[in-house]
């Protein structure tokens, strides 16, 4: 069987520059060290990282002292310095930039929309920048219920999004009277070229492997782009899931993954795979 | 036959507004008067106000004395004072508002598309806001040509567009690379409910009856709504357009008019189809 690899594998900038940041404030070793939420969206990472001393937390309010690792999702503006805590910002660049974004159309009078899922990390901590005002639309169906009455409309996108849902959206959204829309096209480029190097792959093999956590957004958008070009497709996170009886009568395998997907895990379900040829 | 009426008649706010200037600058009889271009797009207005010594001319260049009263379209930014002249500005308020919008996008760094007709006098004085930099499209052919090369795009209507055809163009561009893409929506609301009356009455006659300047845009986009509804229609600027043999056949009329026709033009269509009856 021929297993084909997509051309995006591998740590993303924004994931590379949080893992560094938290194996450099490991490395100091000064007092506990604790994350934010999962530091990124890979259990494999996230538990290497833990066993390190990296401990996940979901807020700080029950910690008087330590280094507190902001994730790469972002916090939000909720987490304020606190006295007796170092605060390391992981947060990705690209993120950053929506976050921004987000207090800067919130604060010249935009009613925001971010399109995403609401209980994303990074969605919540987007939120956050507007009072909780913001208003997250995950689908087409959710745009079609809103009312813009006519409003100053800001849109960004949360940065692993799907290029087509956010388009989708929008084009709903263009059709309701609004005196001004403003849209940012946010999704992370890295985000896009995944998506778009998954599509042709899919079109080429008999099946895909996706490759990532299951809590990781982007990599769930890979899964959802292989099943639009009506290919089978399996969503694992190590070579332990490969189940055999998949490549009975298949002749091609096409392996992608997640941003947050280290390459080693890659490889060890590459090699798992070989072993069936 | 039936004669149905569209609920929107009568001269739009600018209109009026540009009529009154003209004939309060008329009344005056203060030196030769002058309008650049024509003052509205209705050649009886024009003839009526021309009768009274408003004459439209192309530029100002050759005028040394006298009053000049900007057209309801708006001159651009070109027009600056002279020396013996005095100027009226009757553009538009609506239009004003799309001018300095333009103004204000320009000099912030976008690259600014105007969703129109490059001839159209508004389009034209819009224009040049932007040292006449701006992109004209006048329909999705034009726009799937753009390059946009992900840079910060702001895009604005000539006022009297098609609401359908700004709204398609904008979804196509959407779909280009861009960092922020600002839409405004500037397309009147007189235009706008024009638009959606004629689009209720053609459905419900057997033919329609468009009123107004053969060279008034909004009048035309209210043709092509017809149009769209695939019911038989008839462009004319006065009653002596009119023949008897299209209503051969017929039980009902729809009459609508633009923006810039006189209330006084569709009452003699109105009258001269009474007579058939």
């Amino acid at each position: 069987m021929q297993i084909k690899v997509s051309d995006n594998i591998g740590f993303c900038f924004g994931v590379k520059h949080a893992v560094e940041l938290s194996e450099e404030a490991l490395s100091k070793k000064n007092g506990k060290i604790y994350s934010m939420g999962p530091i990124i969206h890979n259990p494999q990472v996230v538990k290497e990282l833990s066993d390190k001393g990296l401990t996940p937390v979901e807020d700080i309010d029950g910690i008087k002292e330590g280094t507190v690792v902001v994730s790469s999702h972002g916090a939000g503006a909720k987490l304020k310095k606190k006295k007796g805590i170092k605060l390391i910002d992981a947060t990705c660049p690209f993120v950053k930039k929506i976050q921004e974004r987000v207090d800067r159309l919130y604060k010249d009078g935009y009613s925001v929309i971010i399109i995403g899922k609401k209980a994303h990390p990074e969605v919540k901590a987007l939120t956050d920048f507007t009072d909780g005002r913001a208003i997250v639309v995950k689908d087409a169906g959710e745009a079609r219920e809103l009312e813009l009455n006519g409003s100053k409309v800001g849109i960004v996108s949360q940065s692993t999004y799907s290029q087509d849902t956010f388009l989708e959206i929008v084009s709903i959204l263009l059709n309701m009277p609004f005196s001004e829309i403003r849209v940012f096209n946010t999704i992370c480029r890295d985000t896009i070229k995944r998506q778009g190097s998954v599509r042709i792959l899919a079109r080429d093999v008999d099946m895909m492997i996706v490759v990532g956590g299951k809590n990781s957004s982007n990599t769930r958008r890979l899964v959802e782009v292989c099943k639009d070009e009506n290919r089978d497709v399996y969503h694992i996170e190590n070579e332990e899931e490969i189940d055999r009886s998949w490549f009975s009568g298949k002749e091609s395998v096409g392996i992608a993954s997640g941003t947050s997907t280290p390459g080693w895990v890659v490889q060890d379900i590459i090699d798992q795979i070989g072993r069936y040829n």
